[in-house]
Order: structure tokens, then sequence, then C-alpha cells
């Protein structure tokens, strides 16, 4: 029996490659995407295509909204996502949002009996996020470990972060090894309604930034906006 | 400024008293309930109810459909709710509730620069919970330090589970004492419409058997058939 594991899935390049990864190490993966009233609904049908183009066992996307909270740039339309780079942590950042995907993989896992959770948290390109960084991930395995029925019987859990030492420019030529095709892949915090990326933000930059030293064509679908930028 | 906190309430008498504990302590109260689907909407209403009378701040209901994932008697109608007590950990535990609620509190917590979030959670009377123990909570607390914006800027989360080593009657005894009033509580598994508990689940069980070891009367509104048994 093939081993069963959940890629939590947000339709960008670091998770389609983690999906790509997880696949290439024998698991049957079992994506899950968040609907937290994101920005732009261009990243959730993003995932959907990745999941299939990269052969997961199934996909579901769970409905939460995070704008009952607000307090971000991606749930909130009244802060604009930064066009620059920003000193400290920036307002693109969603509070708790790594922690509320990975308890709901967590819970998903258990029903499945699945002993392996992957996430595609990223410890170098993270735009300084708190909950990118290997301690953080690391601490979240540990509470798994003593929530669930699973666990107290002695099956743990495993929370894989396969790109949290990687460049960006790592990333791409993995997954570009694995099969991952980038144009299916949407990372940018204000896509259009196509999928479009705005080339400026952050989210953008990074992955702009990735190709380039990979010494790899940038596949990204920008904006007629973005190509004169 | 009075002090902030994230309380997790879910209808029930633990969660009540809880609030009612975070009120004597001086704390300005944001309830937080969880609708996931659960087999009756009566304890949403109580929680409702029970956040007016106790004087809270805000009370909001986050949407999250756990029966996406099954696995439990409280989401999947197939699965019945057990009569008699059962070995082992019982199919009413919901896969990774409690961390999924205890991540949403976070969020709001961080988005409303509180620093507390209190849980009703209890090792005694815990039913077998896996995340209802105290070892739980603080690998809760110590990956939330981890987690967020605020805590990697020093402003540290606390979890607090006032009840944790309570006896289900210290519980009561301890509440009645700060004017909850149990009436408008629902801890029934599988109460009706109106709020009617049934009398016979594990639930209902402590509920009454805390009530006669307090040495309190039951205010608890059964179902007609309950008061038969």
């Amino acid at each position: 029996m093939s081993k069963k594991a959940v890629v939590l899935l947000s339709g960008g390049l670091d998770s389609a490659t983690v999906l790509a990864i997880a696949r290439s190490e024998g698991y049957e993966s079992y994506c899950l995407s968040l609907d937290y009233h994101q920005r732009h609904r261009a990243e959730l049908h993003a995932a959907e295509n990745v999941a299939k183009l990269l052969g997961a066992a199934a996909h579901r996307t769970a409905q939460l909204d995070l704008s009952m909270f607000g307090g971000s740039a991606l749930t909130d339309n009244a802060i604009d996502v930064p066009q620059e780079p920003t000193e400290g942590i920036p307002v693109t950042y969603v509070p708790a949002r790594n922690t509320i995907m990975l308890s709901l993989a967590l819970a998903w896992a258990e029903v499945l009996e699945s002993r392996d959770i992957f996430i595609g948290v990223n410890a170098l390109d993270y735009s300084g996020y708190p909950d990118c960084r290997g301690e953080y991930v690391e601490a979240f395995q540990r509470m798994a470990n003593l929530a669930t029925k699973s666990a107290v019987e002695g099956k743990t859990i495993t929370v894989h972060a396969p790109l949290i030492d990687m460049t960006k420019a790592e990333i791409v030529t993995q997954g570009t090894a694995l099969g991952v095709d980038y144009a299916s892949t949407v990372s940018c915090y204000q896509a259009d309604d196509h999928g479009h990326a705005c080339g400026v933000c952050d989210s953008c930059r990074l992955r702009r930034q990735g190709f380039i030293a990979a010494g790899l064509a940038d596949p990204t679908r920008y904006a007629d906006s973005a190509r004169n930028t």
C-alpha cells in the first residue's frame, strides 16, 4: 500500500514544488487548499489545476473566511499590497495562517490515517513571516504529536518542510527537474482573475529573481502592465 | 485600559465557566465559537446567549465545515453517538478540533493585540480526548509563541486553561459562585433544536454527575425522553 500524505497546496510556486517532491518520494498526495477570502481566486484555481497536473489522489478546498479577523493586506482590501520592499514583517502577513492551515491538514491526516504532512514554507525567501521558520515547524510537529488520537496511540505525525533551507533558485531548479509546470502556478499577491501576475509585489519579485538566479526562463504569465516595469 | 482576551466559547458548561473566570480576572472578553457543522445548532445559540449574559465585549462565530474530513460522531451522522461509556478515546472525538479552534483564537488575538487566550479544556473529565491535556496546551502555547508577528516582536501569548485540573463538581461550584446561569448552556452531544439534553451521552452524564457531586440542583433542560431514564 502506498503511503498517504496531506500536502498543503496554495497554487503558488513553492507548494507546487512540494507536491512534486512528495510524489517523487512515493507519497499518495491528498492536497488541501484554503479559501480564506484572499484577494483573488486565481491561486485557488491554480491549486486545482496543479493538483491534477501532478497526479494528486485528491484535492479539497476548505472554506474559512479569515477576513472576519482582518489585519492583513491579503484579507482586508483597505490595506494595500506594498509595491516596494518594506522593513520588518510586511502587511501581507496573515495572522496565524500557517498554523490554521497545518491544523486543518492535521485533522485530515488523522482521518486518512496518514502520518505525513507537507508544507512549502521557506526560511530564506520567506518575506520575514514568523510561521515560515524551521523552529516554528518543529514546534507545530511537537504539538501535533500531543493533539491527536492517532498520536497518543503511537502513530506520530511528521511535518515535512522540504524547501525550508532552499533558495528560490534551488526550488525552481528542483521543481523543473521533477516536471512542475510553473506557468500553471500563481504566486502573485494581487493576480488578476486570469491569474496574471503584477510583477511588483514581494512574491512576484522573489519568484522572478529565482528564475533569473537559476538560469531558467521565467514562464510566469504577467499582466500587460507588469511587462513594462 | 482593560486587558483583552480571546475566549473559546462552545456554549457548553465548561467554556461558560471559563468566560466567567476570565471576566472575574478583569479581562475584556472576545468570545469565539466555531460552527463546524456539528450535529446540532443549539450549542451555537447557547454560546451567543451566554456571551451576552456574561458581558462579553464581542462574540463571533467562525464557519468551517469539518464534516469535509469526517471521522467523528459529531460531524458524521452515519456514526452514532454512544449511549453508554466506551473503552478508549470515544467516537465523539473530533480530529484536531481544539488545535483548529486555538489556531483561530490565535489569529484573532494577534489582530486584537491580545496576549491571552482562554480555553475550557479539562484533563479529568475529558472523555479521554488527547487535546484536553495540560501537556498539549503547553505545546500549543510554545508553538504559538513562534508562530506570530506579535510573538517574534516579544509580545508573547499565554493559553489559559483554568479548568485543566478541576473536577466537574469544582467547575460548577466555581461557575455558580461567579454567576453563570447553567440553564443557558448546552453540553449534550445530541441536543434537540430547543437545546434540550438527551441525558444519556458521555457529556450529559459527566455534567449531571458534576451537579450531584457539588450538591447543586441540576438546572439542565432535559428532553422529555431523558427525564424517564
